[in-house]
């Protein structure tokens, strides 16, 4: 009877699911498996340079030592020696932290969509950078919020903005950001813009969600402090391991008031029971060895600088004077912006078929802007896929400007 | 200024908050952990008859053959090579299915809470068996459903009551069953009733669920055809290595209809991005051994057999006359009636005080029944510990019927 139908339960789904679209990081996650495309998209982390031998040890000893634990459910807010682990790499970047008021999830990302849960009633305002995370902007957006986007500059957040917001009215549930060298710009919250947007939700009682999966691959300049240490109170940090060990691990955490953890927690178990105990006691072991993980660490983050200078250096090389990009000071993430006629979107297709990838800019807006954007990452490619990659996209961008003045002449 | 309160953000919280109370399994994970108590609580597997070295060179071999896979970022849907796998564990119990309609969750709790994101609008009706898996309704109730519970018999579900129901104008957005060795209650859904259930749902267009994680734990008996072989189109099924190998892999899955999978996908990143790919791979070269893994669930299936025997026949030996209880044909259950007058919400302290738990009937009911029922679980104890702790349980219940007689008779 319904054999023909595409989607038989079409009219049975939850209205929040208008909102669900094709994930632009999956379809690109296509794309960048294939050799000959230099991908200059998929934020992954290069776990190549990790020491293979050392964590294949680190899981021989989790499964010899703890096998019955480590195959076995668990609690719902995660092993407390990982949590334990979780305050150390917290105090790396100055956060003073208890393990009863962490909560492991599965990578970072899992504590946005469990805060999601537990804060957002269909049409409450969440506040969010412009451009911002995708991930979160689909994480929030299964709760049906309306968003408040508030522009970056070179300093970050331009908190003015979110301050005659409020003025205007405006309440938002929470504030969210990656104050340091954020996903997708590049940028970084200056000191005098953290000391401002902690004083101003300080006063007005709004939350401040502070996500920090980079903030231990650092480049150059010194540590700011986080928003959090700034404000232990009405600040919820994220962090994670994906990014300074492994993301195969999905190990993440939220910090947070007692009370508010006990709801995530509650929520992380009706979302998966509880977290893998097998890869959250490798990680526990994996950090517990000092030297291992700084060196491992150390390593990381001299691939990435060493990336980012040939990324930068390509940029400057071939791009044409009308592109501008951002100077990330640590993470993954150049952006860069295109004269207004362009439309990064539209110009993927023509990219991939000239064996580059990037991410369109429209990804990161949750209101359509942005297609004169697009996100590149130097975290995965080597140094000479980078600047292959960045002269391939050279061409197209100047093809495309050619192709637009000869319109505009004619 | 806030000082004083307790939590900050009270007046924040999303509605949906509001149902979500104290985990009760995860209060009785803390008993359970006390060695002098025999917990006849917790649903854990008896992971420790799994043979410890082959588990470690399963793992030794991902590491070192698919290291940086292993350590990666993967996509939504999970690994290829372990959904064929789930396809070829459904193929065990006569489900037939294409690896391209799975998709891989953390353990079947989280394809519950994404077909709860997915198909429940607050105030939608979902139908659910009375008594019912606590983690569905905890899952199912943060997209605030109403609950139209349907009572169980010895056959399962009785379906008439399903069908009376939707005369009298219910809509369920879904039907979701336990139809093998169910829990809390140990029950089989008979064939006739499977058939009536299918046929029922696929004529009104109602959706099944059908979650399976013992299928493969049976004692005795044939088995029945699943749900979803006897309608492929109208039922989601669930499935999990959590019973047959390890709940610590977190690995389980749904299969539906690709149009319900492209949709859990999107879902599933939005909550996590993906899963661990380290613990699927594992699980997948698990499974890849035949004899490994036939050999190992055939181990299980013989302690479990055992541990049931253990209870049935101290269940006989030890309750008063007052009690009945269920005949499991496999599973993890038995499921005890008491007389009515009896509140074994207000007994498991006195409980825990002799040394012995078990799961309240309440924690079963979305809407406050059960006082007078318990769940036992044999899956985890010894042959021994299980009889001691029927023996505790018996002079629980004798002192309780004897208070309540002494002061009827006054």
């Amino acid at each position: 009877m319904a054999e023909f139908s595409i989607d038989r339960f079409v009219d049975r789904y939850a209205e929040r699911t208008s909102g669900m679209s094709a994930s632009e990081v999956r379809a690109l996650f296509a794309v960048a498996a294939r050799p000959e495309v230099v991908s200059l998209a998929g934020g992954m982390p290069y776990v190549e340079a990790l020491p293979a031998q050392d964590v294949l040890e680190v899981a021989t000893q989790v499964l010899r030592d703890l096998g019955p634990t480590a195959l076995q459910y668990g609690g719902g807010q995660g092993q407390l020696a990982l949590r334990d682990r979780a305050v150390m790499l917290m105090a790396e970047e100055g956060v003073d932290a208890d393990p009863d008021d962490v909560v492991i999830t599965t990578g970072a990302q899992q504590a946005l969509d469990l805060l999601g849960k537990i804060f957002i009633d269909p049409g409450d305002i969440v506040a969010v950078e412009a451009p911002a995370y995708v991930g979160a902007l689909t994480a929030f957006a299964a709760y049906q919020p309306r968003f408040l986007t508030i522009e970056l500059d070179d300093e970050g957040m331009i908190v003015e903005q979110l301050e005659r917001a409020i003025v205007r009215g405006e309440r938002p549930t929470f504030v969210y950001t990656v104050p340091n060298f954020g996903n997708p710009a590049g940028v970084t919250m200056s000191r005098r813009r953290r000391e401002r947007l902690v004083a101003l939700c300080r006063e007005t009682g709004i939350p401040i969600v502070e996500d920090n999966p980079y903030g231990l691959l650092r480049f150059e300049g010194e540590p700011l402090p986080c928003l959090r240490s700034l404000d232990p109170r009405n600040v919820i940090y994220l962090g994670t391991v994906s990014k300074t060990f492994s993301p195969g691990v999905r190990v993440g955490w939220a910090l947070a008031d007692h009370s508010v953890i006990q709801r995530l927690v509650l929520a992380k178990e009706a979302a998966d029971l509880c977290g893998s105990n097998l890869t959250m006691l490798l990680t526990e072991r994996w950090f517990s060895d000092d030297a291992r993980w700084r060196s491992a660490l150390s390593g990381l983050v001299e691939t990435y600088r060493a990336r980012r200078d040939a990324m930068l250096q390509a940029l400057e090389e071939h791009l044409p004077d009308t592109a501008t990009w951002t100077h990330p000071f640590g993470g993954f993430y150049v952006w860069v912006t295109l004269p207004p006629w362009t439309d990064t979107t539209a110009m993927l297709a023509a990219a991939v078929e000239r064996r580059v990838a990037y991410v369109p800019g429209t990804a990161f807006y949750p209101d359509g802007r942005g297609a004169d954007r697009m996100r590149l990452a130097y975290c995965y490619p080597t140094e000479d896929r980078i600047r292959e990659g960045v002269a391939r996209l050279a061409t197209l961008l100047e093809d495309d400007e050619r192709l637009y003045r000869s319109f505009h002449r004619s």
